[in-house]
């Protein structure tokens, strides 16, 4: 049992109610950039192991580029900042285009799994961005 | 159903099987590095609402510095570096110090919880680093 | 000589021509992000040390957000991400921000310093997101 | 002049005199990090332009693990943390390897001013984690 939860780890990345409220729409969105942050992360590795056009500059800086925004954009609600919707607004932009750049690539599994997450966190900080 | 998982959201961070190869016990220690810095950045804007011991200088700071120790660490397995045992050493290190710093106040049940997502960490990421 | 030039570090961050391309306006504000950033981080540990006002929540989360942004800025300046002009657009904003609330504790020399740098690099990032 | 300055922009990256108390060793050294980390971003794209060796996996990954612990380094010491001797140490050692990775291509003009900036930012690193 412990040893399938060592296998399947996810991440509770939340204090207790009782300090910073955060809405479980916030809650929700930093989850998707937190995961799309890592998931995006990971794929600069994949791609530059396989080369070709996996490795063009490009693709990895439209990674690169998600990866940065989706943590400032988890942090500024983490912290509770109301400029959060600014960030949100700029990481639906950023994860939209990246996931562009997934799809060109779709027969690839991997590329889809990225492409997945980054539309998830595409569409939460989108929803986040118009609650201003 | 779909209402539920929005209440609980949970962070699912890794491509699949046949990307970049991470053992089981690495993605445990990604999934505690990325939850302890996520909490210790709420962490941060609830103890300066509170004020007081919460929000001295020391407390603050060690926070941050574990916000960040466990973000470069997190990021370090997740590109697949060898380097991540020196990062993990000391992430193991600040953790522990943070986890302190938290526990002399952990008749407050946001820091209780904020000093174990540190343990749980520190574990992690010395376990870690042993695997050299 | 060496001893003074150690005493007045200035950082020179920039690889020689023949790399990637950066005009002359994207180098100074580049400069300004990272000053900025460097700048709001010190004034982070000083305020906490002063206490009072210094210490309020939303002065702080201010100049944390800032310190994240002008990073993020600077980063998308320095990967040559043609994103750059959307993530220059926020840090203005944001900076603004920043220096008004550093402004209304002028009466002290290193808000003052602070809500300079912030000025300076809103400036910058301000004339970036206009040349999209 | 004026013109001038904008095409050498150099970053002074320090509060004033009666704020944190750096000493000169440590903003020399904080200004190294800052440059290595900027020089190592920068080599990351043009690495990824130029393709074949310089785009391999270790090369690329080395260069942005260098990135993101200069940056981690710097920051330690702009907060006036304890544990920056730590996150020193470690940097030193990452810059090491990063610039072995360099100097393997040092026939290339770029490549040597990376490796250049990764020496400048271990010996300052070493210097400071021997100064616990």
């Amino acid at each position: 049992m412990a040893q399938l939860e060592t296998q399947k780890p996810s991440v509770q990345p939340f204090l207790p109610v009782g300090s910073v409220q955060l809405t479980s729409e916030m809650k929700a969105c930093i989850s998707d950039c937190m995961a799309c942050s890592a998931v995006c992360l990971q794929s600069v590795t994949y791609c530059l192991q396989k080369g070709g056009k996996h490795a063009a500059l490009d693709h990895i800086r439209l990674l690169e580029d998600c990866v940065q925004i989706c943590k400032t954009s988890a942090d500024f609600m983490l912290r509770g900042s109301p400029l959060h919707v600014r960030t949100c607004a700029i990481c639906a932009e950023v994860c939209d285009k990246c996931a562009v750049s997934c799809e060109s690539m779709a027969d690839d599994a991997v590329m889809k799994a990225c492409a997945e997450a980054c539309r998830r966190c595409e569409e939460s900080c989108r929803k986040m961005s118009k609650l201003a």
